[in-house]
């Protein structure tokens, strides 16, 4: 039983049971210290009153929300009609907020071989996103070429928190590594202000969890400017990079601010060759969660208009946090039945190279085609899709 | 020879001929230092290829651009038919990135004695902005107390770099005393990332000015999202805040996305009463340089309604900056001539207490009145301007 794909999730955490589920792929001596001392992630201080996990997503047999496959496949896979699940990981992210980066790039190591055996040889429905550190690119790139050939591997993803911004030459090696890959590289906060990280706003730490949830958007910004300007994506032509978790309105007065400063500034990034909305455009993805709600939704539907969501924007659930958005009340009512259907599957589909039909609900690890649909489309990217479902009320 | 106010310009940058202008208002050690040494201020190490000031603007007689006041008054005021400049400073806001608070607070006590001496006096047209360091708040406070009851001193400034955001309750002796005096707070942007101030983006320091400009508006939606999440505008409830050449759409979604928190984490800011985006459409405005322009004229038009431009928007040129705005063609054609004439010159009025009817071209230093429209209205600030003038096409 298959059929067209009509949801892929771009933002769902996994996680482990307990850290010590790490133990058996990581060497020596990162194996005694994490057995001794946990992961050892500084923290950033900020407290959420409401938490950050579901309460109803933990599960019933021990374990924090998301460590259990079974769990995620019922309460979020079949309950919405997910067909692809893009694990994001959970707790994991901070290893480029710690001090050693070859202990960071152990730690991210493990995971990802973790993930590999545990998830993605669990269910086809979940693809995994392959964490690296920031610390040392070289070694981050050493990794990508050991797991960026797993055909569940889709993505390469890093915090959002960083010391410095992610166009700079020091992170090229990352991108070169994921271009040969054919992998977009991703994005997502919560480490923002912790460790080695740099504050969480450009004015520095904010006194309380609203504030820095408020602000996250900040470092999106600064990092696609960067991308934009540094000239990542006159680089690698065919990188893709992917924010999730970001928001997305704030996009749109960027890209006004920045194409103006453009028109006078333009000599100081010669390489350009086009307006950096383009680039934004062509390069940058955004996943939906937390999606903005303003009074009047129509508002958010100019915004989607103007970030040319019908390419830029995919769904995320988020689960299992706290400000889960569902797939079907997530967006407002004056959706059009086009737009709607590359948001919720279309444009995930594409970026991910992910088969146009669901997977059945077994492993078929071995079965993803390799690359963008955009390099070896078994369906052309732009067709129609076979048989969108109506998702909700448009 | 007097006419209904048409023009306010809210950001005009007059500074010094020389750094040694200011010797004469400087007490010992700090004298010797600044002829020693000059201001000594830390820079960013950002470089405009455009430079930061119009050519054309630069005296005959020698002097960096905005140190004539004959030349501003030929070049901006009459040109333009601006009948009120608030003056900001040039070349002085970096006090608050010093390492020594009390050169610092030397340093704005200087300027400010010097500004209103040479430039308040010079004729009515000029209005000035208080100058204060942020290092120490209490020497700020008093700063305040000692030259906001001069009249021509109508707000207080300081820069927008900062080490931490601005609603923090180190801060606040400074907005008792500007409440006290009725003066609102200003900040203006040219001082991120140098000396003590935190880097200039949430993912640090960016890589050339194209980016860093680009950026600027993070600090300001930074500073206010605390300013409201802090409680300010609870405790200091009559305090107006001035948001000077940081942008003006970004606050659209920065407003939903924190209304949208608030929904769920309103318990971690009780003191707050009403939604985030209440407070500051009553106690944020905006200066309107450099207005964003979207490739669909539109789109601004929508920001205004949005962020309450009405009440919150001022017009400023920015002079004698690169990035000068016209006050007859920065806004796009569909403004409406209810509108226009809130932004060009009511709301500042308003928000100064100015008067209603132009200055004549002459010294009138004590016939101010003080206060707010609000507090001790001549003319309602609600009242139909008695003779707007249309300005452009609209």
């Amino acid at each position: 039983m298959t059929h067209p794909v009509r949801i892929v999730d771009t933002d769902v955490h996994n996680t482990f049971r307990h850290v010590n589920d790490l133990l058996p792929y990581l060497p020596e001596p990162h194996r005694s210290r994490v057995a001794d001392a946990g992961l050892g992630y500084p923290g950033s201080g900020y407290y959420s009153v409401v938490g950050v996990l579901r309460r109803d997503a933990a599960p019933p047999g021990g374990g924090p929300a998301g460590s259990d496959p079974d769990l995620i496949k019922r309460q979020l896979l079949e309950e919405y009609g997910i067909d692809y699940a893009v694990l994001i990981g959970g707790g994991i992210l901070g290893v480029s907020n710690l001090v050693d980066p070859d202990y960071a790039a152990a730690l991210a190591s493990a995971h990802n071989d973790w993930m590999i055996e545990q998830w993605l040889g669990n269910d086809a429905r979940f693809r995994g996103a392959a964490v690296v550190s920031t610390l040392d690119p070289e070694l981050a790139a050493r990794e990508i070429d050991r797991v960026g050939p797993h055909p569940g591997i889709v993505e390469v993803v890093m915090g959002s928190g960083a010391r410095f911004p992610y166009g700079q030459r020091y992170y090229h090696p990352i991108y070169a590594a994921a271009e040969r890959h054919n992998l977009p590289v991703a994005i997502h906060p919560g480490t923002e202000g912790a460790g080695v990280a740099n504050p969480p706003t450009a004015a520095g730490y904010p006194t309380s969890y609203i504030q820095w949830h408020t602000c996250l958007s900040q470092n999106f910004a600064a990092h696609t400017v960067s991308l934009v300007c540094d000239g990542v994506f006159q680089k690698f032509p065919r990188l893709k990079f992917v924010l999730i978790e970001g928001g997305v309105s704030w996009l749109a007065p960027l890209m006004w601010r920045l194409d103006k400063n453009y028109r006078a500034l333009r000599s100081e990034v010669p390489w350009l060759t086009r307006m950096p909305s383009a680039y934004i455009k062509e390069h940058i993805r955004l996943t939906t969660q937390p999606i903005e709600e303003p009074e009047d939704p129509r508002d958010l539907l100019r915004i989607f208009e103007i970030v040319d969501a019908e390419r830029t924007l995919m769904y995320a659930s988020d689960y299992p946090h706290w400000d889960f958005d569902h797939p079907q009340t997530a967006f407002p009512r004056g959706l059009s039945e086009t737009l709607r259907p590359r948001i919720m599957a279309q444009d995930a589909l594409q970026l991910y190279g992910l088969p146009r039909v669901a997977a059945p609900a077994a492993p078929d690890a071995g079965t993803r085609r390799r690359g963008n649909a955009e390099r070896a489309p078994s369906v052309s990217a732009d067709a129609p899709d076979a048989s969108p479902l109506p998702l909700g009320e448009g």
